[in-house]
């Protein structure tokens, strides 16, 4: 049995509990009060969360951090979500990475500023952050201009698991969502084990 | 023959550059002009670069992109620099999604609104980026602390082709380099086939 340690704030979290209800992988899950000091946070988290964040995924004795690393573990897992052939993956990859680097950090902070930190929509990076967003998720609904169903053509990858991580939230971070970017989340939330991150 | 499309001051092609060199994989370099608008820039590099970005690295008749998805490619290609076991591939990809997140974006950032934007230090941001770096290299310090040679014990790995990638330009984003990550960055630059990014 897998054990995932989340927090229904972390988007990055709910990216790996969508994709464990999306493939249907039973696992139990733990709530980590992220206002404790990692210090104080309880075991096992502590000591097998490498970077003192959640997710950490607990599967068969060890232990998985960084939420696309463990996407990219439960595709190879499940042998689908983009683990059917190597250049699925290495399209998977990419797009993994992308988001890390892009729309993971600008929505991310972007929702951090606005909704836990006092200084809210002053605070430092606000503008920096948001004119990196609006370049995110225009590169991403130019992707998606064609109608292909997901990321990757007619089925769902890791990369939508990942990229949707933090768009269930537009009113939090204070942005629109683009037409088609909405029509794929619309069809992401229509998929048997979809649920809300505040579900 | 692989061909890589880089740019002198970036730090993502920087990686894969040094990748290829420490490897000793044999290679054509190609300098792309990043003043260019994206439009205008030479082909293959314009069809190829799947989000317009350097570095991209063509083999075997395909386009790979994404610094750190390169070089998990080309760690599986050599089956050396991590690729030695599941397990060290496992702790690979978790540092690459961390570095994409976490230092190779607030000291990339940081370089990027001193050296390249008029604005300077009075960017945007850089207040934000300077507390994320700051954590950043104080985690990477901490991990190195136990005074192992490289980021997965002996040996070399991606990860630590991808961790260097902006800390040979402390001075550009007017950073201090903490005493571990210095000594292995002096570890780094010893190895047959380094060469500064500059070089």
């Amino acid at each position: 049995m897998m054990k995932l340690f989340g927090n229904r704030d972390s988007g990055h979290a709910y990216k790996v509990r969508l994709m464990l209800n999306l493939a249907g992988l039973p696992h139990d899950y733990e709530e980590i009060d992220l206002d404790l000091p990692r210090e104080l946070r309880p075991e096992p988290f502590r000591s097998q969360s490498r970077y003192g964040e959640v997710p950490l995924l607990l599967h068969a004795g060890r232990a998985y951090v960084q939420s696309n690393a463990i996407l990219l573990h439960l595709a190879e897992h499940t042998g689908k979500f983009g683990a059917e052939s190597g250049e699925r993956m290495t399209r998977v990859r990419e797009w993994l990475f992308w988001e890390a680097n892009r729309l993971g950090f600008s929505l991310a902070n972007l929702r951090f500023g606005l909704k836990f930190t006092s200084t809210g929509a002053a605070s430092d990076g606000q503008v920096m952050l948001r004119n990196r967003f609006n370049a995110d998720i225009a590169r991403l609904d130019a992707e998606l201009a064609d109608g292909r169903a997901f990321i990757l053509g007619d089925s769902i990858s890791v990369a939508d698991v990942s990229l949707c991580g933090y768009l269930f939230w537009p009113e939090q971070a204070q942005v629109e969502i683009p037409p088609h970017v909405q029509a794929w989340l619309d069809r992401i939330s229509a998929l048997p084990g979809w649920r809300h991150p505040y579900a």
